[in-house]
């Protein structure tokens, strides 16, 4: 058993990255059509490594570049039915409900725009991914001036009234 | 605190496997409800680690030898709080929306007909699961033809239109 | 790469505490709110690891000791994206459809009032968590009594008819 | 076909009222159960009119005045499947999320603390749910000070920060 | 404005039909998903009413009978945006929640095998549905012997513990 | 008791409508949220009946013209806890998720860019919606071609592969 860090490449820092696991060859559509139902336009890429038959890192997606980011990171990180998702124009609150019912998706790693670290066990079968670092460890505990600049910044972005 | 990777065992290989976190001993009924709820005549077993109290695998189920092979894989696991089901006339995708909505459970780890492999952390006050290693690494990357074929086999086997 | 098991801390045995991942700050509003629309007059405390920009440990709730305890456990956690939540007088199951509902929010890794552990993995860039050691390992799978006695304790709560 | 206008009574003025349509006889149960799992020690009463087989009105609840209002509601709806619920010390929202999902519920029509007239169109075979009259007609448009009040308000009980 | 009582009319009687509303050509490929997903090997007829362009009855399913019958009972009905569903071996509740999280669909009126009465409502534009009389009206109200025998009958078929 | 038909007004033909139920004043504030966080940049205008109090219709919306519309259509509707969204920018299909989840939302009555008319009731109390009519009557059923043609087109706009 060993352990390895695997690093995300995206190909600008905005992009917000999604990884979690599914299971069964369907989740290609599937996940599409949760990406196209919740967005009008949006561009993304989508790959998963399939576990078993064929074993191919299998893919979707409405964005060349970030479908080849999607493949190039699930091939680095290697662990059977897990899966990449790469956002451009869309944020993960947009997308994150419709993944979590998608009905192959057994759970959800991570959604960030940070840098992103999946940490991966290997065994003589194969990988797993067990947790990720996003981002950095905070540096202290927000002060009451700190919360309301929290507050109105989420008001001056308008997802707050 | 050391790792340990627990095989789990299926009395044949068709068999489905979801393994998750839930918590709460009223998870044995709940559970059993949602799974027949979902599927008419539904084939299972159950089992769950309690992590307090009389600390017993808790088991439930519609057949017997997978509810024996639920509480043997419970019990390597020997995770407080994890469970096991063990599917036989069902697939995940018939079960997977009402585990996650089932009130008590936290997560679903996999769910997969591939061999299967927990990673099992031990410290001195007990164990918890940190990852699956589910079916086996890709071996490369999907091309045109394995799409097309992919698409055909979804429709043939009538998930798709 | 290194490993550390960090210790739960809470005011009394019988708090609930739930651990998860979201992601965004607007989290810090959406989960309180997820909260209060729970359970009326409910007591608890959130805290969560922003994890870029002023990397702040942000928090909310509505007693004053819980938080300052979700504050110290994040921070000792200190994991990007991940969040402690303290319950008082309300329970997991009370809450945890509308915290795996709440858009932001990736996964829930444990919702317990067991002696609670979080194995977490550290690298040069942060900290991830892999798994939690909720409770104590099993010590033996439960008999026809055990059973019996497990149905009418939930009918006793009043949890089942 | 005929229609008719069923006032709800209740024991008091700020008891609230759902009032649906579910399908089976194991809505009793799955229904107490919801609302159980919803709020902690929550006083509730629930009724519905079976609409096949000895056609009953099945009831459960933790209150015993509501659940005799609820089954006295059910009664003058008299419609096949609707079924009622009287709240005493929980709010809609605490219980709706559960409500909505209750694997056997097809529709809510109301969920309200106001006046509630119930429109009920009556056949030859039976009778059924049109609509509600949930309080009064609004008589104007707020502005700006409204919206300052009703936001000020909502921060004020504290369901929003 | 008039009113029509449209009798639902089905191949054998104990074939469950649910009807609701939804929006958009999608749905016929989506109800079709999210049924095929629910029960494995489920047989269905699925048609509804296509309110604008065509204006055809639009149509899916696995089994030829149900499907003639849904499209007639869908021409029957003749509401804008409406859908009826006939169920062979599958029940209700093993499918509402699919159906509940369809993206397009707006309500579930009614999932009932009892005789089913839909109450429209006709103007000069088109038609809609305003309400179901599902089976026939309660004739009194369930005693402490029948309360007994509904419980014992949902863990004689298995539904409850 | 007497029956209306109001005819919805939309600033141009391709806006969709929803129409549902939801009751608590917050549902402004928690509509326009679900609402923002589904689609980034969504236009949108929101009004809905307050039926106790001030009765007055409260609104809420990133689109003043549609706010406007909202309003009007609100009003003359007067069903108490009834609302009206109109969006611009996005279909319902991105937001209906989102919305059948609101806490306060009972149900949803249509969503649609069809004519629509809604169907009120009144009594002496206040008034009631019992349905809409959505667009036209079916002319025909589909045949071979307008499936091919349906399926066609559904994959030529991207919402299927």
């Amino acid at each position: 058993m060993k352990w390895e860090v695997v690093e995300i490449t995206k190909p600008s820092e905005d992009i917000n990255v999604i990884i979690g696991y599914t299971h069964f060859i369907k989740s290609a559509e599937d996940i599409y059509e949760a990406l196209v139902n919740s967005v009008p336009g949006i561009k993304f890429g989508f790959a998963f490594c399939e576990a078993s038959g064929e074993r191919l890192v299998r893919y979707e997606g409405t964005d060349e570049e970030l479908v080849r980011y999607a493949i190039e990171n699930a091939k680095r990180i290697g662990a059977g039915h897990s899966f990449v998702i790469l956002l451009r124009n869309a944020y993960p609150i947009n997308v994150l409900p419709a993944l979590k019912s998608t009905v192959e998706v057994t759970r959800i790693l991570t959604a960030t725009a940070n840098p992103l670290q999946v940490i991966v066990v290997e065994t003589e079968q194969g990988r797993g991914i067990v947790g990720v670092v996003d981002g950095l460890t905070p540096v202290g505990v927000e002060e009451e001036k700190h919360r309301k600049e929290r507050k109105e910044f989420l008001r001056k972005i308008g997802y707050k009234l």
